[in-house]
C-alpha cells in the first residue's frame, strides 16, 4: 500500500471528505472563524471524534499545499483504521484467542511504527490507540512498520479505558506493562489477552492501569530507567507468545 | 556525561589528537594531498585503524567548524570506548558469567542506541561494534541510549570474526540472531555468552555467523520478513535473561 497523509483543503472539500467517511485524524479551523459552512464541519467533527484545533492564520498557510484553504484544512490519512470488532473478527477467523496491543499515548512515530512491526509478527491480531495526543498512522509510521501496516489493523478509539471495559465483557484480560509490577516472567500470560503499553515518558496512565488485571514488569538490572517503549514492547509480547507456545 | 560528537581541524591539531591517544572515529583528508605532514597524520590513522575518506574540497569546508582546515578535519567522540577486556573485567567484578552483545554493522544511531540501553537493563557486561561501516558512538546514540553510555561499555574492533574467536579461548559461545535459526526458546542460552546482532537490511554477515555456536531465531508469524534490529536485539537479550534467571 502506498501510503501518503495528505491535506484537504476548502470548506467544500473537507464538508465532502466528512460525508463520504473519510478518516481526518485532524481538523485545523481559523481561530475566531464561526460562520455556517465552518460550523457545519466543527459538527460533522465533534460527530466523529476528530481532534480540532483553531489556529492562527499564518500557520494555517503553513500547513496548506494548495495556499486556497478558506480557514478550514483537514488531515486525512489514506490508511483506514479498522474497527475493534474488526479485530477480534480477525482472531476469530484464526480461530485464535484474541491477542490484542493496545497503547496509551505513544508519541514517537518510529515506536508506533516498530510496534506494528512487532505486533504482526508475534501473531497480534491486531493494535488499538487513543484519538487524543498519541501519534496517529503518519506516513513516518507507516515506512517504519516495514509494511505491517498493511496486514495489521490499527483501531483509533476515544477512550481507553472504555474500550477496555468493552472488551472485558468478550472474555479479554488485560496486562499493563509497569515497572512496579510483578515479573513477566511469574504471570500467567496464557487465554485472551490485551498488551498495555503505556507513552515513554510516563507508562500507563493512572485510568487506564486501574482498568487492567495484571501488571507485568520487566526484570531490569541496569543503571537507568526504562527501555525503549517500542523494545519494551517487543519483549513483553514474546513473553505472550511464548507463553502461548508452551 | 555530557556527550558531543566534535572536529579538530588543522595539520597540528590533529597529529596533537592522535598522539594523545584520542578516539578519533573518521579522518578526512583533502582528495591528492600528500605533502609530509599529511602523511604523518595518515599514518597514525593506520595504526589506529582509523577510517580515513579522501575528500573534495567542498566537503571538507562543509564539515569544517572554524573554517581552517588545513585539509585534515578528525571527527572525534568525546565518549572513550572501552576494550573488550574491559567488558571481561567488569563481569568478573560482578562474579557473573559474561553476557556481551556483539553488534555486526548497524547502521542506524536510533537502533544502536536502544541496544546499548537495552544491554544496560538486561544486565550485559558491554557491547562489541566492529569499526568499519557500522555507526560509531555519535551525538544520537549518545542520546537514544537515555544516559545508558555512562554506563554500559563499548568496545569498538577492527575485525568481529577474530574478536569473537578470541573471546571462545575465554570460554564464551556465541548465538548469532538468524532466521533460518532454531528457535530461541528452544536453545540453552546460559553460561557465558556472546549474542550476536545482525544489521538491518542483512542480518549476520557470512564470516561472522561461521564463527557462532548457535543461531536463535525469534519464532514469527507474521506477513512481513523482519523485526526492527533494536527491537530483535531486545527480545532475544532478555530470552538469555530469562533463562539465566530460571
Amino acid at each position: 500500500m502506498a501510503y501518503k497523509e495528505f491535506t484537504i483543503e476548502g470548506r467544500n472539500a473537507v464538508t465532502e471528505a466528512f460525508r463520504a467517511g473519510k478518516t481526518i485524524d485532524k481538523l485545523y479551523i481559523l481561530d475566531g472563524c464561526q460562520d455556517g459552512p465552518v460550523l457545519t464541519i466543527r459538527k460533522e467533527a465533534d460527530k466523529q471524534d476528530t481532534i480540532v484545533k483553531y489556529v492562527a492564520k499564518e500557520r494555517l498557510d503553513q500547513l496548506s499545499e494548495t495556499g486556497k484553504h478558506q480557514g478550514v484544512i483537514a488531515v486525512a490519512a489514506a490508511y483506514e483504521y479498522a474497527s475493534v470488532e474488526d479485530i477480534l473478527r480477525r482472531a476469530r477467523e484464526k480461530q485464535e484467542p484474541p491477542f490484542l496491543i493496545l497503547l496509551d499515548n505513544i508519541e514517537d512515530p518510529h515506536n508506533l511504527g516498530a510496534i506494528i512491526r512487532t505486533a504482526n509478527l508475534a501473531g497480534a491480531h491486531g493494535v488499538i490507540i487513543p484519538k487524543n495526543r498519541a501519534v496517529g498512522l503518519t506516513a513516518v509510521v507507516a515506512r517504519t512498520s516495514a509494511g505491517a501496516l498493511n496486514y495489521t489493523p490499527v483501531a483509533k478509539v476515544t477512550n481507553l479505558a472504555r474500550t477496555i471495559e468493552g472488551l472485558k465483557k468478550e472474555g479479554l484480560w488485560f496486562v499493563c506493562a509497569d515497572m512496579e509490577g510483578t515479573s513477566m516472567y511469574r504471570l500467567d500470560l496464557k487465554g485472551p489477552i490485551g498488551l498495555v503499553i503505556g507513552s515513554e515518558g510516563e507508562g500507563v496512565g493512572r485510568l487506564v492501569k486501574e482498568k487492567c488485571d495484571l501488571s507485568a514488569a520487566i526484570p531490569m538490572k541496569g543503571n537507568i530507567d526504562s527501555l525503549n517503549a517500542s523494545v519494551a514492547a517487543g519483549i513483553l509480547a514474546y513473553e505472550i507468545v511464548r507463553q502461548r507456545l508452551g
